[in-house]
Order: structure tokens, then C-alpha cells, then sequence
């Protein structure tokens, strides 16, 4: 995974060879550049990682990217070196200019519900995070926070396939993992009641360990503990960005 | 455009013959709904609208859509009737289905840039109609509400063709209509400064006047004050779903 140092205001951009690599600015902990990493690393596609602390941007990145935002994917070999933004739209254009590790089903039809099953994950995780992170926990107790995830479980069950995109993991599993492997920081951060239930999850469970398997999946993996410490610093006020690169830095210097 | 009657709870299913043609689930003033009743107008692909009331959603519309929302698609001919929801997943779905009127262009990179410019349009609507419809008027003086709208006057400027789509609209310039039709309603429901400044947006007062000439556009086309009077019924608590179906049945009268 190389440097995640973050790059900030000051900082020059950095040098890379014309060695025509796509160049992904990303944020470690970021859950939407972590569904371009995932793409990125299931299909085998070398990319360079350029981390940027969205705090302090660096001035640079407005003239590469004008929205500023993270994920971006900047295509180094295509004239005028275009930047795409949105990661759904970015996994979409990796997946279909890179055929060879297909993430979607061929059918058309199977195609669109899919995305559609991606589209309505995704409305339920940020209601999810909004009332974990807003409400006060008494208002908390009475509400079925895990509610959106039931159809999931369901629908897993009834592919009855180790993965939603049958023998290996496709689109729907890269595009859900990044909010899954952040469920188990939520009982650091707030309560053991938000660790998944068993006798409620049982499929998404097993799906979630042979998730934890997965090349990708590896690649960019941080447990539960770590995603709660960057979180944590985040709720402080102060986010620990370069948590990572200092904790990988010190064990260097011993 | 038939009949717009609204369907409403006791209400039956409406039962049409098996002429495997599609059915849409519509409101007939929602925006997002109007997306897919262009691309499909525009596409010239024949389809049945069924209205609903969405304050007493008839109890059968559950069985046909677990979600319950508009717009939703019917697949009358593919096996055990599947629904589609969301407006773009909709509309991009039927594109590919009917490549004979191709909405996006060819090439991948710039159907990607395409995808990016309508989602981030869809990011202006939502801010600018909270915006317009939350916040009390001695605020918005000070908000400079189409900044967002700065980006596709610059766009298709830069273009210099007739629609975003080129010589025709494509997908782009439907998926932003339905909101750029309501900008004329805004001065009946608010007030006169929503007009849109042509010394601001000369290249969109163009556009919007040719969209007008279109025949998608034509087809499901309502004045500034008809949506007007639509948005005052539901802000009064009653939304007058029925307005055009009552209205039309008193000329029928006479």
C-alpha cells in the first residue's frame, strides 16, 4: 500500500514517471475512495495512491481535480488527463474499460437490479451513520438501526451463493464492504450493541469472514480498533489523518 | 398523455391487456418520475403511466413494488414482472434496452463524464430546492441560489451545440429538464428574482427554448403556472394530485 502519508497545504505535488499508471487521490479512511481501491485491487490495476488531508488541501489538487473532492481518478493517458469523480461512477468506468475481472453480471437486466441493490445500500448507510453519529444514545435504544440491512441478509440467503456476485466477490460485495468493515468499529467508538447480531445476520456474517479472504479486501484492510481511533481523533475535531504513516514510521525507527 | 388520474387507497389495479407493454408507476408532478417519461418519449417506446396518489398509496402498489415509490418501471415481458426503481438507474437501463435513439455518447470516457455532470446536477437540485423551500426569504437574499447552475452554462458554451447531446438532447439534457421546467414556476410559488438572469445564463435561456420545441419534452410539458398551482395544494397540506384530471373533466363537461 505504500506512503499514506497525507499531503497538505504547503506540500508540493508529487512527481510521478510518465509511466502512464492511473492516479487515484484517495483518503485513507475515507469509505468512498475505499470502494476505488477495492475495484482498483480486484481487478489487478497498478495505480499510484496519492492521500490528500481534506482538511488542509493542498492548493495543487484544485487544478487537477476542480471539485476537490476524494476519491478521484485521474487518467494519465488520455488527453487533457482527465479526473473522474463519484465512486460509483468511477468503479463503473474501471469495470467496464478493464473487462477482464468483470464485476457486474453480463444480463443486462441482472446488471440494473444490481445497481439498484447498490444505490438503496448506500441510502441506508448514511441514514445509518447520521443516526449513530446525531442522536443522543437514549433516542438510539428504540430504533432498529440495522433495519435497512435485513433485505441484504435476505437476499444473500436467497442467491444462496458464497458471495452477492455468486463464487467471487462482484460490484454489490466491493460497494457495501467499505461500510461493513467499519460496522466493527462502532462498539469502540460507541456500544457493543452495534456489533452485527448473529441470530439476525447469520449469512451476512459468514459472507462478512469469506469477505475477509478476498485479495482486495486484504489489501486495504484496517480492523475495527484502528477505523474507531481515526474516528475518534475525527469527533475530537483534530483528524488523525497520518495515523497510519506515524504508527509505520515509528516501528521503523524502533 | 391519457388519463392522470392519481390511484389512491380502495382503489382497484388497473388491469390492461397482455400487450407486453411496459408499465410506469408515475406521480404525474414528480420530477424524478418525468425523467424516465422523456427518455421513454424521446425513445418513442409506447408504455402505460399509472398514476398514484402518494399521500394513500393504493395497498396493491406494495405487491407490485416493495418499495413503494414512483417512478417505477414494470417489465411486463421478462419472467415474474420485475420493477425498477430510481430515476437514472431507470433511464439507463432503458437506454441500453433501446439503443435506437442513444442517449449518451459512444465513447466510454465521455459517457462517464456525462454520468458525473448529471449526478452533480442532481446534488445543485436538491440544495437549491431545500434551500428555496426552507429557508425564510431575509436569508436567501444573501444566497446566491444558481451557483451551481454556473458550471452547465459554462459547459455548454464550451460545447457550442444546441443541446448538451449535441444536435439532439441526450441523456444530460433530460435528466436536467424536469428541474429547469419547474425554474418557471418558482416565480408564482416565491418570487419574481428565481426568473433566471439571461445576462447570467444567456447559453441556457437558448437551450431551454429549444428544449421547449422537443417532442419528448413537448409531450409531458407544463406551464410555470400549472406546476405552481401544484406545489401551493401540497404545500397547503393538500396536494392536489388530481389537478389536471379534474381540470380536464370540467372542459369535457363544458
Amino acid at each position: 500500500m505504500g506512503d499514506t502519508q497525507h499531503l497538505t497545504i504547503g506540500s508540493k505535488k508529487p512527481i510521478y514517471p510518465d509511466d502512464g499508471i492511473l492516479k487515484l487521490y484517495s483518503m485513507r479512511f475515507c469509505p468512498f475512495a475505499h470502494r476505488v481501491h477495492l475495484v482498483l485491487d480486484a481487478k489487478k490495476i497498478p495505480y499510484h495512491a496519492i492521500y490528500i488531508n481534506l482538511d488542509k488541501k493542498p492548493k495543487w489538487f484544485s487544478l487537477v481535480s476542480s471539485s476537490t473532492e476524494v476519491p478521484a481518478l485521474e487518467l494519465v493517458k488520455e488527453p487533457g488527463n482527465p479526473v473522474l469523480i463519484e465512486s460509483l461512477i468511477i468503479c463503473d468506468y474501471l469495470d467496464e474499460k478493464y473487462p477482464e475481472v468483470p464485476l457486474y453480471p453480463t444480463d443486462l437486466l441482472k446488471k440494473t437490479q444490481e445497481k439498484i441493490l447498490i444505490e438503496r445500500f448506500g441510502e441506508f448507510i448514511s441514514d445509518f451513520f447520521y443516526l449513530v453519529q446525531h442522536e443522543d444514545s437514549e433516542q438510539l435504544v428504540d430504533t432498529d438501526l440495522y433495519a435497512g440491512l435485513v433485505a441484504y441478509e435476505e437476499e444473500l440467503k436467497k442467491r444462496g451463493t458464497k458471495f452477492f456476485g455468486g463464487a467471487s466477490p462482484g460490484m454489490l460485495d466491493y460497494m457495501m464492504w467499505p461500510w461493513c468493515e467499519r460496522f466493527a468499529s462502532l462498539k469502540f467508538t460507541f456500544d457493543e450493541k452495534y456489533v452485527l447480531s448473529p441470530e439476525r445476520f447469520p449469512t451476512l456474517i459468514k459472507w462478512r469472514d469469506l469477505m475477509l479472504q478476498d485479495h482486495a479486501v486484504k489489501r486495504f484492510y484496517l480492523d475495527g480498533q484502528a477505523h474507531a481511533k481515526y474516528v475518534d481523533s475525527r469527533r475530537s475535531g483534530n483528524a488523525d489523518y497520518n495515523m497510519l504513516y506515524n504508527e509505520a514510521k515509528r516501528v521503523k525507527l524502533g
